[in-house]
């Protein structure tokens, strides 16, 4: 194990996080906020910490795939228990486990949140909650890859780690330059939302903060009712975003190189739009009684299908209150995910797209014992190894999933809390259905739950292998 | 395709239909009941359609796996609606749809009833309730195998296709040989179970109906409170039967050879035990405060696990008022379900073994990527045609049951009401939580979500190849 990899990246990271707080820092100052100096302090820690590792650079640059899971995990960890430091300075969020539930909901685009009233926090604290969803969205590490000085084409493994999906493609030869045009993109995407915010009359730090967690797909609101009171126009802004940041970007990279048609050909993308389309065709047809006209139902039958596919988890409506199929829909949709290779999490829909041709495969040969086909996605056979990992992640996600609700059951709560809190975490969502549906929160969780349920965010943000992986005793052997 | 096989098989599976029903009628005749002439009349519609095809014997017999899996899937389906013939007749279940869901629960071992009172069902009835449940657990086209001159070698992809579990192993060389002695075995136990009963002081019709719902884990009552006005001897005896037939048949065969060694080897029965072992006892230290002693409390959770685990539930309380942490475990159990080989349904211990191990040796790989280890059970080599069609499973099994959930979700009842009765008829279990729990019945459905869940129960008495062919187009080709 390349222990001093792993404690070279970490430092960057720190240093990293550093610099991503002067921006909350920033916000204190315009508004005036006494509150500011919990960053500056944390800022100074973040430093002390980082700089020392960093500073005289690397020598053993080799990151197998081992130190590359073990990097990506601790790195999270580390990060977001420095990130919930200004929670408790600020005595915002005192509790140490709920500050952490806080933070690591943030970085892990997650959007569940332990705050029954955010309306009374300060805007510096409003602002870096959302800010970590920007952050986390687009991973750091992928970050860091694309603007540090790291040299040894072993980037991959980190960037494998880290990145949702399957597999993960290279845009260009290089990793690095694989990550700055997908940071690219992400900025890009991020102030297009921010200007069609701003021309629809929202104020700038809400097409701000809302901007960051529509982008990251996670769903911090700085409003009680998250998105309820903004305008129609608004809503609709939000919904078309959100759709847009559950897409892969690798097909904004197609569009990019003008070469559209590559684009629309991808088969997850049309699953994806497909699913979305007849969902909400479906919870119109159901709510629509619910709402004053068939207009308005369709307004919010898009954007709660969006927030829960792409797991960003905004509301403009209490959709626990929703008849059953609607309910059971959404809580599908949960699983279901948005694509590979975007911001968004859940099983995305490759996965699901791999399974199902793998049945009718099996199928196929049931009928004709004979025959050998591949199973094929754009065109170009799955190799065996994707198919594998594709299943084994199933068995996984089976397992945390469930051990995870029995674990969260001991603190008495009705099944379907139990049932969708979990959901909501590992599928990086917020708001499940009942006790922690969208006018609720995770509060009234126990500090043990709320362990297995930070557990699960991060489980479930960077795919279940990295976080299982520093459980395995092997990964700390030496050989 | 070759047709004349598969109405070949049916027709014989209507002549044994036919002298199965002797039987209630001898009930009938012994309790001087006027309703035993419908068991008559529908045994001469079976022969009537089933001795003109078999009178002539067979040309072609060859049967590949296709026929297997359309002859199994269409024997059932017409097998169930002659079998609901009586209750249509003698009005005890007027209605066809209910009557039919009644009869494919009997044969698919499930359990679950339409009838809200039993305890006024005619004793011919009754037994014919609950002597498909021993019919339908062995398999009846295993059965016929046994008994019937067919010859070929093709009998394995009838076997194949009926015969729960990842893998079929024959015990001798012969199929037809296998099929007679896992039969044998079964009379064995169902006997043993029935003097155990009489010696506990059951009447004798209560011991026979009881043990044949114990032998093919259906658990049809013939009470309205199922077990639970019972002696604890008596319940003591059912939960041990339950767990022998949850057991892998070819145990048993192990143990008459007289190779105990092995027998117990095996992993699949290690963790089947080791499941039933600890979920007793953390259900019991959770209801204890529930119940008088910690002996009630025990003897409550030992029988309802058993009944669970094994798909076959009976209930001597109703789980369904029991804290959150043990309905969660049920509920977990319900998709876990006994061993392969056994005649209870659920997943199976031993396909979730195959998924662990599987999952396990991908997290080797990823800290030895250049190692090469092959998943073993009992310590052979499990082939990597079984862990690939265990998958296809999963993936089957969650597409059959999300649909499922969401098609009984346009009747409106809640989400866990939906979900269990869902995951109680696909496990061929019976009971499920809230209004499908112990002391309600799956009356209150409608029509539409009765058919869904009487295809969710053949689809889950023959894990879903069989049923699913039915519906490819492929199929029904020639070529």
């Amino acid at each position: 194990m390349n222990y001093s990899a792993i404690t070279y990246i970490i430092g960057w990271l720190l240093n990293f996080e550093a610099i991503f707080m002067t921006l909350p820092c920033l916000v204190a100052a315009i508004y005036g906020e006494e509150s500011g100096w919990v960053f500056v302090i944390t800022i100074f820690f973040c430093l002390l910490l980082g700089i020392p590792r960093t500073v005289h650079g690397l020598k053993n640059k080799v990151i197998q795939a081992r130190e590359g899971f073990v990097t990506v995990a601790l790195g999270w960890i580390i990060m977001s228990i420095m990130g919930a430091v200004p929670f408790v300075l600020s005595e915002a969020i005192p509790n140490w486990i709920d500050a952490v539930f806080e933070t690591v909901s943030g970085f892990t685009t997650t959007g569940a949140s332990i705050l029954s009233d955010v309306e009374i926090l300060d805007r510096c604290l409003l602002f870096w909650r959302s800010f970590t969803h920007w952050i986390g969205g687009m991973g750091v590490l992928v970050f860091i890859l694309s603007v540090l000085p790291l040299r040894g084409g072993y980037h991959m493994n980190l960037m494998r780690a880290e990145s949702p999906g399957p597999s993960v493609s290279k845009l260009v030869p290089r990793t690095q330059s694989t990550a700055k045009i997908l940071y690219g993109i992400y900025i890009a995407l991020t102030l297009l939302e921010i200007l069609l915010l701003l021309l629809g009359g929202m104020p700038v730090f809400d097409a701000l903060t809302t901007s960051f967690g529509t982008a990251g797909t996670g769903g911090f609101g700085i409003k009680n009712d998250s998105i309820a009171s903004y305008s129609p126009y608004l809503q609709n802004v939000i919904t078309i975003f959100m759709i847009l940041f559950g897409v892969n970007f690798n097909l904004y990279f197609l569009l990019l190189i003008r070469k559209p048609k590559q684009a629309l050909r991808s088969e997850e993308l049309r699953g994806y739009l497909s699913i979305i389309a007849v969902t909400i065709l479906v919870i119109t047809f159901e709510i629509s009684r619910l709402y004053g006209s068939i207009w308005d139902a369709l307004r919010h039958a898009s954007f709660q299908v969006a927030s829960i596919i792409t797991t960003t988890g905004f509301a403009t409506t209490d959709f626990n209150l929703w008849p059953e199929v609607p309910r059971t829909t959404l809580i599908m949709l949960m699983f279901v995910g948005a694509c590979a290779g975007s911001t968004g999490g859940g099983i995305k829909v490759s996965r699901f797209l791999i399974l199902l041709k793998s049945l009718f495969k099996e199928l196929h040969q049931y009928v004709h014992p004979t025959a050998v086909r591949k199973i094929k996605l754009d065109g170009r056979p799955v190799e065996h190894e994707v198919v594998r990992s594709v299943n084994v992640f199933m068995v996984m996600y089976i397992l945390v999933f469930s051990l995870s609700v029995l674990l969260v059951g001991f603190d008495g709560k009705d099944l379907i809390t139990n049932f969708t809190a979990v959901a909501a975490t590992l599928n990086n969502i917020g708001p499940g259905l009942e006790l922690v549906g969208p006018t609720q929160n995770f509060g009234g969780f126990s500090d043990g739950s709320k362990l297995v349920l930070i557990f699960d965010m991060l489980a479930g943000r960077l795919e279940l292998f990295p976080l299982l992986m520093l459980f395995h005793p092997k990964t700390w052997k030496r050989f």
